[in-house]
Parts: structure tokens; C-alpha cells; sequence
């Protein structure tokens, strides 16, 4: 089964970018890329209307296993309340309360929310649960959804824990790694003051890189930390936030593989300062965007509206910020076959109502994705 | 023909916020309120199936008269140049040179974008004609759209009176408002360096008024202007922008029934500060957020979006936010049959995919415009 998207009006291939384009998409990979004037015949055939094509979006931070919703907490945020990683908590009561069937029916609502805004990746956290039953519980529900489910066991100490945090760092890198990783491809830690620190950070770390899941980290939300260099040190794909960045910080990200993947809406949500996105490309650092979609922090599932935010306040051109919004994701999540269009890489692909990429930050707010297409 | 709208989890109504409410439409107009449980019978029913019920947005500001775009002119300022009032020209070539029907087909998508995104009814000005005949041409398209158009021939001084400007308002106040009076509700003036100055600019509005053209004002975007204070001793009905006030201009405000329209597309989009809501707001100023939709300093069309920042960036609470979104909107073009829910307004409103309003600024960037009813 073949579908040629034709009269392509701006395509932005993994080559550069393309005027009156054509593509050819083959089952789930692309075929062939070219001339508009000169496309292959193919079984199907969509017009893009001189639209701009893009790779889909690859959103490699969120939390879409939860129940419930924080408007209140974000309504009293907003009229001088300070964001606090413990609100975490109360999204956890909820969780645990909530059936299999409402945590699906809640996650799907978002997943096509997201696809429907051009995500054509989503990674899925666990970490609303906190016992070994519920975070299993999430990890095999997100499954459903996508293959990059992160085991956040390590998200907050919950109430129980409180006064033995030693006990909850044993926990997560004990029964509940076993109960999770073979739900997971990924674990990750949120090494911030309110969380967990460095150390902890690192045995949780390690003990899920043991079990042969890939490394990521929360560091750098609401001040600098650590964790950012430990990312390194332990060749984590990401680290996520990067909000607060020392010299070292940024020398460390720029000497290794570790990709900065930079969440806007959080800052657009907790009225926090942004990230420097300029000054880690001019650095050298690879940069990710994606949109931490959870009901706290950062409630949007927005792509475009994150890259419009990341242009308008850190720094990003439009073409750096599509850049890091599809092929940075790519390498935030350590993937060759999906954030960019080329023959032979998934067809993963969004046409806009738009005759180029520029519009998602020059026009921001507007649905501007006319059609996706996913693998 | 009746409507019953039920199942409303949340209904911003004119007296108040209502929850488990119902209402019916009577042809075009709001016929009863109450409780979904004692909804009367109607013709058809709408399940709004929990979900938050506002009134439509009133868009008081609005350029949707033009041909071209300028993603390069936004490109090159997100890369540091500075945002100038002459950029205008650019799309005033574009305009005088498309047809009739390209204006209209431009339009007629921007408006349809809007009315996706909840906006009911939207203000349109001329502004890049600047000749007599392109003015004119402007507002008569113009009014296949809405009644509430804005003749605005003092948009900017055209290349060709750059050396004559007082034979431009000349004209201005002349030949060109005898053919745009009749196609118009309102007339504006751009009162800015770069632009018009406040003599200029109350010889134009006295004109307009003395034909029976009701008043507004572009002043304070790009700096203080006495052009707050003139419109506010003019009574005009709106002064938009009002990025830059002064104490004085603050009083004059309050003192007076002028609304202060904030457009946050505006400064989102040129990297300009953002006005101060809450001072207005604090010191009993009538507030409206617009979202200028112009292919130059803001190209949004989502009102949600404007929400969405004003609440992040201007102080105002999400409540206060729909409010000048919807009610301001209403007071900036002096009526009172719309902006608001209560029996004998007008059916204009929406059906949010959210259980509150809050969700506007709550979950950024992402559609939740589940249904608009418009009359």
C-alpha cells in the first residue's frame, strides 16, 4: 500500500529543505522523496494543497497515566502561589484511586489530543503511583499507547515514606524495579530539592540501567543541581528541565550525548524563569522540546504551542525550535528511524495548514496541523 | 426553532456562575436558564456532556483585510530586529494588488479560523488600502463578515504622502471618508511615532464622529502617547494596545467610560513587554484582550491563546481573563446584547472540551473549543 503526498509546498527533509516537493510513503516508512513535478504513481494520493510537511512531532516528557486535575492549584499559582514539587501528591491520591479503565479512558483522550496537535512519538511516564502495584499498573497500561514508557517510580516520596526516604530509594531500585521493568524501556529520576538528591538519584539510576533500561533524569527545575553532570556521568539519554544550568553544567551536556530537553510549558505554567536554549545550541548541547503534558506543572499537549513559546523566550529560531520539537526528541529517546524524513525512516509526517514551519511560532495559539500521518 | 443546551457542568452566566445548568436558544436568542434537571423541552438538544459553557468571544480588534503574509519580517525579528511601525507598508503593496476575491478568500478563512477557535463576533478595520478606492474596496468586503468594521485609512502614511502628511489627513479626513463613511461602524487612528500624532489624530476622529462613526484608538504600543488621553476626552469607545501608560493616562481611563483593549498577541509576537492588566483592573479600568490578527505584529486568531497570556503574563485571573474576552469585548464595541449569558442576549457561545474556563489558560495552546453557537 502506497500513498504519494503531493504538491508539497515547503518540505522539511532530513536533507534540508525542499520546495515543490512530493513523497512517497510505503506501508510505515518512507519510500521516496522528491520533485513534485516528477512523483512516482502510488495506490493513494493526498494533495497537500502547497501545505508545509514536517516530520512529526517526538514529545519525549509525559505524565498522561494520572486522574484527576489541578485547576484550582494552578488557578491559586496564578495569583501568587509558588509551584512546589510536592502538589505531586495530590495528582498520587487521585491515581491510586482511579480504576484501569478511567486511567485509559483519560490517557487516550490526551494521546489523541496530542496526535490531533501533529505528535506522532509520545514517551509515557509512570509516577503517579508510588507502590510497586500502581506504578506496574501504569507502565503496562501505557504500553497501550506507545514503546517509550519511563519507570518514574522515583517521581516524589510519597506520604508513607516520608520520614524514611532510605526505605522508599530501596523500594523503587528493589520489588518495584522488578515489578516495572518489564513494562519499560526507560527509568528516570526527579533529582530536584523536594524529590530525591544526587546520591539517591544515582543508585536509582544504576539499579535500572542493571535491569537494561536506558537512563533519564528531571534536574534543573527550580534550581541548579547536580543531577545534570550525573546524567552525563551515567550517559543518560536526557535530562529534562534544565531551567537552571551552571558553566559546568553546560560544559559537562556539551562533552557528552546526553541530549537537554527543554519543557516551555512548565515555565509558561509555574511562572519559573525559561531555560537558555540559545546558550546550549551555542554551546554545542543537542536540545530537545517536548511538552511534560501533566496535570501539575504543565497541562498543555501542545507541540506547537511549545515552540512558539521557545521561540518567543529562549533564544530558538523557528527552524531550531521544529528542529528540537522532531529530530532532538529522535535523539532524546536514542531513535534513527523517527524526527526526520528521509527514504527509509518511519512516516511520521504532518502537513500544516501553512505554507512554512515559521507559522507555528509566528502564528501561535492557531491549529495549524491539517493532517498526520503515523506509522 | 429552540435549542436546549443541557448537561453543563459550569455556565459563566451573566449573573454568576452556574453548575448542572441548561440552556435554551429561541432562534437567536438566550430564552430561558435554569437547572439541567428542569430544562423545558425544545426542538433539538445539545448534550454539553459535563463540559464548561461560556459566551462567545468578542475579537474587538482585528486587521483581516489584506494579501501577503510576512513570516520572514517575523522570522528576522525573533532574530533580534526590532519591530517598526512601517512594516505596514509591505502588506499595503500586497493589498492594493490583490484581487477582490483573494481578499475575501483571506479573510474568509481567518474568520472561519476564528469561529473554530470561539470567537463569535469580531471587529475588521481597513488600514492597508490607503487610497481612496482600497479603503473603501476594504470595508465594503469587510462587511459580508460583520457590522462592526473599522474604517482605519490612518493606519500608517502612505509611501507616497511620506513628505506630505497633513495633505494625507487631508484626505484621510476628505475624499476617503466620504467613501468609506457608509461601509463603516467606527474610525480609528494609529496614534504613534512612526505613525500619527495627537493633532493629527483628533482632526481624524472628530471627523469620522462628525459623520456619525463612533471612536477608537491604536495608542501606547511602542511607547506613552497623549493619545490615551485624547481618546478617553473623546469618548472614544475603545483605546487598544495601552502597553505604555502613564499615571495620568491610567486616571483618564478610569475616569471615563473608554475601554483599555490589550492585544497580548501583539507583545508575544514583537518581544515587547507586556501591558500591566492589573493595574487597569485595580485602579476600575474596563478591560478587553483582542487578538489584533495582522500578518505584521500579531498573526493569532485565538482568543484562547490571548487568555492564555494574559493570565501568565498581565496579572489577571483566569475569571478576569474571560471577562475581557467576552464582556470587555462587548463594552469596547458598546453593546450589550452580546459578551454575556442571560435571557434576551444574543446565542453566541461556546461548549468547552473542559470542565471550566480555567482550562483556557490551564492547558495552553491546546483546542478546547468543543462547539460555538453563533447567531
Amino acid at each position: 500500500m502506497t500513498t504519494l503526498v503531493s504538491n508539497i509546498g515547503l518540505l522539511v527533509a532530513a536533507d534540508g529543505e525542499r520546495r515543490n516537493a512530493a513523497l512517497v510513503i510505503d506501508d510505515d516508512r518512507i519510500a521516496w522523496i522528491g520533485e513534485s513535478a516528477s512523483a512516482p504513481a502510488a495506490d493513494t494520493r493526498v494533495d497537500a494543497e502547497g501545505g508545509c510537511v514536517i516530520p512529526g512531532f517526538v514529545d519525549t516528557h509525559s505524565h498522561l497515566m494520572f486522574a484527576g486535575d489541578r485547576a484550582s492549584e494552578f488557578e491559586a499559582r496564578m495569583a501568587g502561589r509558588k509551584y512546589e514539587a510536592g502538589g505531586i501528591r495530590s495528582t498520587v491520591a487521585a491515581t491510586r484511586a482511579a480504576t484501569d479503565e478511567e486511567l485509559l479512558a483519560n490517557a487516550t483522550r490526551l494521546v489523541a489530543e496530542m496526535r490531533a496537535q501533529g505528535t506522532t512519538t509520545v514517551e509515557i511516564k509512570s509516577g503517579y503511583g508510588l507502590t510497586v502495584e500502581d506504578e506496574s499498573r501504569a507502565l503496562r497500561l501505557a504500553t497501550q499507547f506507545t514503546p517509550e514508557t519511563t519507570y518514574l517510580g522515583a517521581h516524589v516520596v510519597p506520604t508513607e515514606f516520608a520520614d524514611d526516604v532510605a526505605a522508599y530509594v530501596e523500594l523503587v531500585t528493589g520489588a518495584m524495579l522488578d515489578a516495572c521493568a518489564p513494562h519499560a524501556r526507560w527509568i528516570d529520576v526527579f533529582c530536584e530539592v523536594g524529590a530525591f538528591d544526587v546520591d539517591q538519584a544515582r543508585a536509582i539510576l544504576t539499579a535500572g540501567m542493571a535491569r537494561g533500561l536506558g537512563a533519564r533524569m528531571h534536574a534543573g527545575q527550580l534550581g541548579e543541581s547536580a543531577g545534570v553532570q550525573l546524567a552525563v556521568e551515567l550517559d543518560a539519554a536526557s535530562v529534562d528541565h534544565c531551567t537552571f544550568l551552571s558553566d559546568v553544567d553546560v560544559d559537562a551536556l556539551a562533552g557528552g550525548k546526553t541530549v537537554a530537553t527543554l519543557l516551555p510549558g512548565v515555565e509558561f505554567s509555574t511562572r519559573q524563569p525559561y531555560p537558555d536554549a540559545r546558550r546550549l545550541l551555542d554551546s554545542g548541547v543537542t536540545v530537545a522540546l517536548a511538552t511534560d503534558c501533566n496535570p501539575g506543572s504543565s497541562f498543555t499537549s501542545s507541540m506547537p504551542f511549545c515552540i512558539a513559546v521557545a521561540v518567543r523566550e529562549m533564544g530558538m529560531s523557528p527552524a531550531e525550535a521544529l528542529h528540537a520539537a522532531t529530530a532532538g526528541g529522535a535523539a532524546a529517546l536514542r531513535r534513527d528511524d523517527i524526527g526526520e524524513l528521509a527514504v527509509g525512516t518511519r512516516a511520521d509526517l504532518v502537513i500544516l495548514d501553512a505554507p512554512s514551519y515559521i507559522h507555528l511560532a509566528y502564528r501561535p495559539g492557531v491549529p495549524l496541523i491539517s493532517r498526520v500521518f503515523a506509522s
